[in-house]
């Protein structure tokens, strides 16, 4: 049985006291940004209830052209008017560089990413960067209600960069 | 006082029980791809506990470069082979198309997004293009267990797209 299976088994379990369906748009007017990490269950840490918040979540927590994507439909379309940015401690994106992962992609496979892999080397840094590439989008009405954490695994804490 | 400042209250409260650091790769090597919907609690509907999968989430839980960057961070870097697609009913991005929504933004900004909306018309149709989006992928390299699913917001169920 694959772990695939598994996570669906529990989902028959799951769906046994489902109450449902909520409303479509988050009733927090919530999005938040965080990093894929499996440590970081954003439900936990924030205490988001089900139907509260939009959760976008990538390698790194960081903002590209698929985050501002996300946050554009998530404020025009679906009300959402804050945002919550959340890096974390002990990130896999700080153990390596953009060029030494694309290179060793390129070595392997022949193609070099025609993307950014993001990697960074300072959390509070790239909290900073992910702030600043919102506020310097076009497409992202609401711009004065963000904020930027970093998540630290060892004690469940977050910290706000400031 | 803003929702973010209820949530660090929450966090505040989540971090006294916290026993961490647990070990950075996926325990289970799974990742995850869904959508940022508020009713989309993946832990829940999963059965996820904490540092078993890598969750990655956007606006319709589609694969653009973003997700295939995160991917390829994913299995590459730390070690994940199988991956689970989620998307659901009741999703907002059945709801507009990709003309009407950019043309709004170039309407009230000026400039037009040089991205695609991803807005599509048909859930199992969208799920079986984002497994062919990461099957087309060079820069993914375990691509023999990718698993699509509609989450049913009303009963809590997952149905797998054939």
């Amino acid at each position: 049985m694959s772990v695939t299976d598994e996570y669906l088994a529990n989902n028959a379990a799951y769906a046994q006291s489902f109450v449902g369906p909520l409303p479509l748009p988050p009733a927090r007017n919530v999005a938040v940004v965080a990093c894929m990490d499996a440590r970081l269950n954003v439900y936990g840490i924030l205490g988001l209830a089900d139907g509260e918040a939009h959760v976008i979540r990538n390698a790194g927590g960081v903002v590209t052209d698929d985050e501002i994507r996300s946050l554009a439909i998530s404020q025009r379309l679906l009300g959402t008017t804050e945002i919550i940015l959340i890096h974390h401690t002990d990130c896999g994106m700080l153990t390596f560089t953009d060029d030494d992962f694309k290179r060793s992609i390129q070595d392997e496979t022949g193609i070099k990413p025609e993307w950014a892999a993001e990697a960074f080397p300072d959390l509070d840094e790239d909290v900073r960067q992910s702030i600043a590439r919102i506020k310097a989008s076009p497409f992202v009405p609401h711009r004065d209600a963000i904020r930027g954490f970093v998540f630290d695994v060892a004690t469940g804490l977050l910290k706000e960069v400031s």
